[in-house]
């Protein structure tokens, strides 16, 4: 058996057997490995950097290890764009890379510092180690089951995260024995928080006045949305979510205070100054949600943090009461456990002023269906036609943040987008990933008229597979998010964010044509609902433009006065 | 004055005062300097990635540094794509990024495996040392001129290469004085020969029989096409190219074998079968050229090495007769001076044994005038069109190997393309680089309809400056390149590589239509040379689909049977 074909065997045993690909001669064994593997379905990306993003889509909607292979050099190195994300973003994934043949890389010392390998080769693993949790060149064909199986089990467990498979051409097509060769043996990583912790824990809650649960993505990648349920149902606290985490309670539950952070509800600000208590899990505290060293904290809290990663709880260690590093789902699990012989104080009060701040700071108003269409009714109106079935999707940009701010998840819908990173044209790559995982339901992306350009390529990879994608391309006359910043800290002295310093924006009719997609024009507000209803009832990919107001203004919370409660 | 302020006068006092970029929050001090410096034009590209292209292509054209500007996160992992290519291509360029404020930085050693810092951030400079002679996190606004003279100064000396400037948001803004900045020194680094090589050389070549020269893309970085020229004409050697040497002298020139190597000129499997020495002139020998360990040179050669990079020596050592570090500029100064006291060898008839060659294995034959198009055909007249005025572009695929084949470079014309990388998508921001840096001239950009797509884009930016590049894609069905190697390897099993297995192609009228560039149709060869003239003679970008033979197969000396001479 070749190496190439162990390897496809290997990831079609675990279920990892959904490739997205651009093929090329560096990995031409595996590209034919992958061909010849009657359980992978491929996806050709028309761009390497696209396709990490589609894995990591996939990935985290279905919890199986999204798979990527590109060829060596440049197929390589486009591919860093998407691999990034899925490291910020603790995707679980793993490219496979094609190299030039061992005999072309420098075996000498001397020599390490040669700017290529072999034809269009590059050493990619020095690139992209800080970026995986494994990233490994295989040196010998018998090593390839030792390394898949180590690569598999970092990708998937503690903190997710993407792994690299280096494999030079004279290695693709070696032949093995398969029972013959060595495999690997994790070592035993702590789950469990420390001794003491969840006592302390308990400790902290029994005497807090004003708690607060914070709730990430880490909840979700820990298997553990069940148990955060439970655990907000036991004790009635109000919760609060990263951008990442808000797709896991529907906004309508009277303990859910919604997304908070400098792009959250707009009551963040008051809501985060009040708690005396706040148990984090899951959720790094991202300065888009807590601040620098959680200066967006009230000063007098003491805070929890519950993380599998070490490194993030290192990071605001100043700050931390009482840091644990643990599985959350574990953590949980004692919590829960611990909880169940406890008496509670009664938090109502406290969670009745939660509730007037909810009440009294809704995100969009009456007022706001008006025309040109005010992005925060839009992207209110695509959330309420969703169902269970809908995965949504964002990319950086005025559509990102609003999603944020209205998205209320009443059904069940899923959210796909990026927490750390927020990448211009990720959303496409991600509608592709989340329409593969998701065969039998639809995705709803959303996507700027700026943002588009960056993965324009991959409107191509939607009509060709026909994925049921219903793509909606904000046009707010491109960049508006960055001619709101140029206004705001420069005077208006704009540079590449407008039609007269280089951002002309194309027709987006002539692009939905060109590239094979049907083509819906949204542009007044009272039809927004009628429109949606015939488009989501079709399947299949849609390309709508819709018009929106250039000069939308995006709700900052720690931007403006305080709001009373 | 404010940092980023100081770094684009030093910049613009260097004449690096062209920049391609993408504007972004987190670089919005650099983005709002650039703006503000008057001797500062900059460009924007719809994709980071493509961001480096130009600037690597502009760099090369000019002999100036180009410069790059992205924002943090995203916009610096983009850019790897672009940086790869100017770092295995030896481009000196600059790339500039923003970075989340310092105080969301880690700091202490057990947070250093933070995946993301601050909003949108990311730790750039681990991911891109490997591919750049310097890279730095600015850490004190002192040390902006340090960085800035030493980042310069490596860039551009001995082997070229990109530089990689991480600047964090608090640092951009904050006020220094420019006189109290301490300075850099740069160390000397040695450039002429060893003691003793040159009249190893000499000796060496007094007594060979069969010498051939070969020149390389080190000869124009060193600024020695002309040094190259004279030895040419003083010691009357045949003289073969690399890819990146080929545009140096007019392939009808007596001693000119022209391009060799895999992919090179029909009858290099016998040239290089036949030379006693070898000289070999900042070339690194590649693969593509010279085989895995130079086996594709005559086992009996002596060969003499010149490189300014002892990484490239090193790699060839066991094969190298005499290396030679050196900068080859130096070197042949040193050279020509012994030679004016030497008395060489008559080697014409060797010579004329070239020549018989050469004459008896032209690349393209009058029966290749045809329809459907031979590619070789095309890349001929193009050629054959262009002036002293003109810069031609190639990108990966059929017309990369092709142009290497047919051009001629009578009239003095330049060839901007890839030689170590060859990614997909490279010719139109390549061609964009070398607008900007030949304004007054014109470009000659092919791609093919399935490269075209990975940086489709820069379409727009051509259109939106009106830049004079004439595009012409090869229309050959897609991916020509991959479909023959998974045909002649794998039995025709293939994959993502035509219109069943995912690279279905688009309507290229409907794309030049969408992204604003006058479309013309080449589809007989009778009305090329025509229609050539014609698009030639008008300012402005146009898009040429051209209309090729889908079967067009690759000359590839290595895979016949040996020629006679």
């Amino acid at each position: 058996m070749r190496v190439a074909d162990y390897m496809m065997k290997f990831l079609a045993e675990r279920k990892a057997d959904r490739f997205f690909l651009l093929t090329g001669n560096g990995a031409m064994y595996m590209n034919d490995a992958i061909a010849q593997q009657p359980s992978i379905k491929y996806y050709c990306a028309r761009n390497e950097a696209a396709a990490p993003m589609m894995a990591e889509s996939f990935a985290r909607l279905t919890g199986r290890l999204g798979v990527v292979c590109v060829t060596s050099g440049p197929g390589s190195t486009n591919a860093v764009s998407g691999l990034a994300e899925a490291w910020v973003d603790s995707a679980p994934i793993m490219i496979i890379s094609g190299q030039a043949p061992s005999d072309q890389i420098p075996q000498r010392e001397e020599a390490r510092g040669v700017r290529s390998f072999g034809t269009a080769g590059i050493d990619i693993i020095p690139i992209v180690a800080p970026m995986t949790k494994y990233a490994v060149t295989i040196e010998s064909p018998e090593s390839i089951r030792y390394h898949m199986e180590k690569a598999y089990h970092l990708a998937t467990t503690g903190r997710p995260g993407p792994v690299w498979i280096d494999v030079p051409m004279d290695m693709q097509y070696a032949m093995i024995d398969p029972d013959k060769l060595r495999g690997f043996t994790p070592a035993l990583e702590p789950t469990a928080p420390a001794t003491g912790a969840v006592e302390q824990v308990i400790a902290l809650l029994s005497k807090a006045k004003r708690p607060l649960i914070i709730g990430g993505h880490g909840v979700r990648q820990g298997k553990a949305v069940e148990l955060f349920t439970q655990l907000v149902e036991r004790t009635k606290i109000p919760v609060a979510f990263s951008r990442l985490g808000q797709d896991m309670l529907p906004f309508s539950h009277p303990l859910n205070m919604g997304h908070v952070g400098r792009r959250g509800m707009k009551y963040s600000k008051p809501l985060l100054a009040k708690p005396d208590l706040i148990i984090t899990l899951g959720s790094r505290l991202a300065v888009s949600l807590a601040g620098s060293n959680l200066d967006h904290f009230a000063p007098d809290a003491a805070v929890v943090m519950v993380d599998i990663d070490p490194a993030e709880i290192a990071m605001l260690s100043n700050r931390l009461n009482v840091p644990i590093r643990a599985d959350v789902r574990v953590f949980l699990e004692h919590l829960l456990a611990g909880l169940s012989q406890t008496k509670l104080p009664d938090w109502s009060a406290w969670t009745a002023e939660c509730q007037r701040l909810k009440a009294a700071n809704p995100m969009l108003k009456p007022e706001q269906k008006k025309d040109p269409i005010d992005l925060y009714y839009f992207m209110s109106r695509l959330d309420a036609a969703a169902t269970a079935r809908h995965v949504l999707t964002t990319d950086a940009g005025s559509n990102f943040y609003v999603g944020g701010q209205v998205y209320h998840f009443e059904k069940g819908q899923r959210e796909i987008t990026s927490g750390a990173y927020a990448a211009m044209g990720l959303s496409i790559p991600l509608a592709i990933g989340a329409a593969v995982a998701n065969p039998d339901g639809q995705v709803l992306a959303v996507t700027g008229d700026g943002s588009l350009e960056l993965n324009i390529q991959e409107l191509k990879t939607l009509s060709y597979y026909g994925f049921n994608v219903k793509l909606f391309v904000i046009n707010n006359g491109g960049y508006a998010s960055m001619r709101n910043w140029q206004d705001s800290f420069f005077e208006g002295r704009r540079i590449g964010s407008d039609d007269d310093t280089g951002a002309e924006m194309l027709d987006l009719k002539k692009v939905a044509e060109t590239f094979d997609l049907p083509f819906v024009l949204m542009e007044k507000s009272d039809l927004i609902d009628q429109q949606l209803r015939e488009i989501i009832s079709k399947d299949g990919p849609v390309f709508v433009e819709v018009v929106c107001d250039s000069t939308q203004v995006i709700v900052q919370p720690y931007l403006e006065t305080a709001l009373s409660s």
